[in-house]
């Protein structure tokens, strides 16, 4: 079965002792940062409500992902084809050959990742899935419409907002990549250089596992109904896989589809807040100093993947 | 009812707009990081395997909080009382006098917290709480034994360890804090200067949600059994309440009980990792450098949150 396998390394490293009780001026290996909060900033609510129309971008047909279970809740995706568009390409080539109709969430392991696909039966692929992808781990930082976060980062030289999109980048390499945030979803695979073909995917359920970035194909991030995936019992099995000998029963899955593939009629429609304007600059500053009468004191930062970039049916 | 408030502010802040398609050498307001990977880092597990008793540190009986709930299932959270004492004396006084036996989960919010308590119940509170303790939101940071983390962080000037616990400092106001991790728990209250008893307590079940630091009493940390919180059927009400009128129904807790309450032979034993050791030191690194045969790319860094210090039964 494909998984998120998670091995171990070869040898030991050097490590260093703090003296117990010693107060050092800063971390090591990095200049200090001090945050600078901002009273009285928008909250983040508001920004959303004054927002205008042109704020906004329409999440396309053609990149979103729609999961229905077998009791009826339904999960939707946006694909980020400019990010892993082999892995995009093959994820709407299964939709559309029926690969996860019948397929179910087989793994949810507590503040990690839940799983879906088909497991072992990958006998035969549908038309037009390529089988070895290549490792679209990270793309081009040139040509990105790249919005910086203006705070530091604990994995990367710089972090912000692309398209929509959370990103990391570094501009020496001149390298930027999706980041796994809450919700983002991934393609599992086995040990590298297998990239997965994109049957079998997961999306986060707990704190960022940004180490999973670089090493892994990030294709989207779910965008309504991801209680249907996090508020499952976890799997006891390793891994968090459901272990069926215990009585641990797959979710099935009823059908996975392109909004693209219904009827216009019928198509669910989305749209994001874009993340090249003053509003969502301004968002991003209320997220980064929460204020209001509960708040004592804006934190003067925030990280990446708590700006939950603001997604909204449309009218 | 007593509950986490997220509440609006007043006013609205100047925003830059970046132009699409440039590319930033760095995020403004700091100086650029570059991560340092290490190849053939230690696996954390490996470093846990490899870790001799000196390495461990008992959780003490006294600051060992079990839920259980009227399903059987149990919670088991480890007390902070140098961060919080008023706050974790008033925890105690409240398990002791039987507070929370009847009591209820009345709150899952989905990437947010499970919350549980008594809800309007306050009429007669426990010998012994202190019904408007002191805002212990921060300490001292003369006197702790930190460990600095050694990567860069969104939200504060430094953050590592310190006792075994996660936490940010400011150097310059000599101030340390608790921060919110997954699995942390907090104490509810109402809008400030409340600081809450201690009667309704919550547990982060999503991405730390780091802006709670230093405005509201962080109390401890859920050291096993979270999935009994996080796993929950969200609850629909606003911030996540469960609506009864919609037929959700709160979680009843059977009981509340410190393990220095029970006979001794009955006492669940954990140790937790020292964080004042080369053996932590090492287990840091693993985690900021993930290796393997999965891992193509270490990151060369790692967030404090997600370095979750080891926990496990004593034998």
């Amino acid at each position: 079965m494909r998984h998120l396998a998670i091995l171990a390394a070869a040898s030991v490293l050097g490590a260093c002792t703090p003296t117990a009780g010693e107060v050092p001026e800063a971390a090591p290996g990095h200049a200090p940062w001090r945050p600078a909060p901002v009273e009285d900033a928008a909250e983040p609510s508001e920004v959303v409500a004054r927002s205008t129309a042109a704020d906004w971008r329409q999440i396309e047909p053609d990149n979103l992902l729609i999961l229905e279970l077998a009791d009826g809740a339904q999960v939707f995706i946006e694909l980020a084809p400019d990010f892993a568009p082999v892995h995009v390409a093959n994820i709407r080539a299964f939709a559309r050959g029926g690969w996860w109709n019948g397929a179910a969430i087989y793994r949810v392991q507590d503040n990690y990742v839940a799983q879906w696909g088909n497991g072992d039966a990958r006998a035969s692929l549908p038309t037009g899935v390529v089988r070895t992808p290549p490792a679209e781990y990270h793309r081009a930082l040139a040509g990105l419409p790249v919005r910086p976060l203006g705070f530091p980062d604990s994995y990367a030289p710089v972090v912000g907002h692309a398209g929509g999109w959370p990103v990391a980048w570094d501009p020496d390499s001149g390298r930027a990549w999706l980041t796994h945030c809450y919700g983002s979803v991934g393609v599992g695979r086995e040990v590298a250089p297998d990239t997965g073909t994109g049957g079998e995917l997961y999306a986060v359920i707990g704190h960022a596992p940004r180490h999973l970035d670089r090493n892994i194909a990030t294709v989207g991030r779910v965008i309504e109904g991801i209680a249907a995936l996090s508020a499952r019992p976890r799997g006891t099995g390793d891994l968090g896989f459901y272990d069926e000998a215990k009585g641990e029963r797959p979710v099935p899955i009823r059908s996975t589809r392109l909004a693209s593939d219904l009827p216009e009629a019928e198509r669910p429609r989305f749209e994001a807040m874009r993340t090249d304007t003053e509003a969502f600059s301004a968002y991003v500053t209320g997220r980064a100093n929460r204020g209001g009468t509960f708040f004592d004191v804006p934190a003067g930062g925030v990280d990446l993947c708590n700006v939950n970039v603001p997604v909204r049916r449309r009218p």
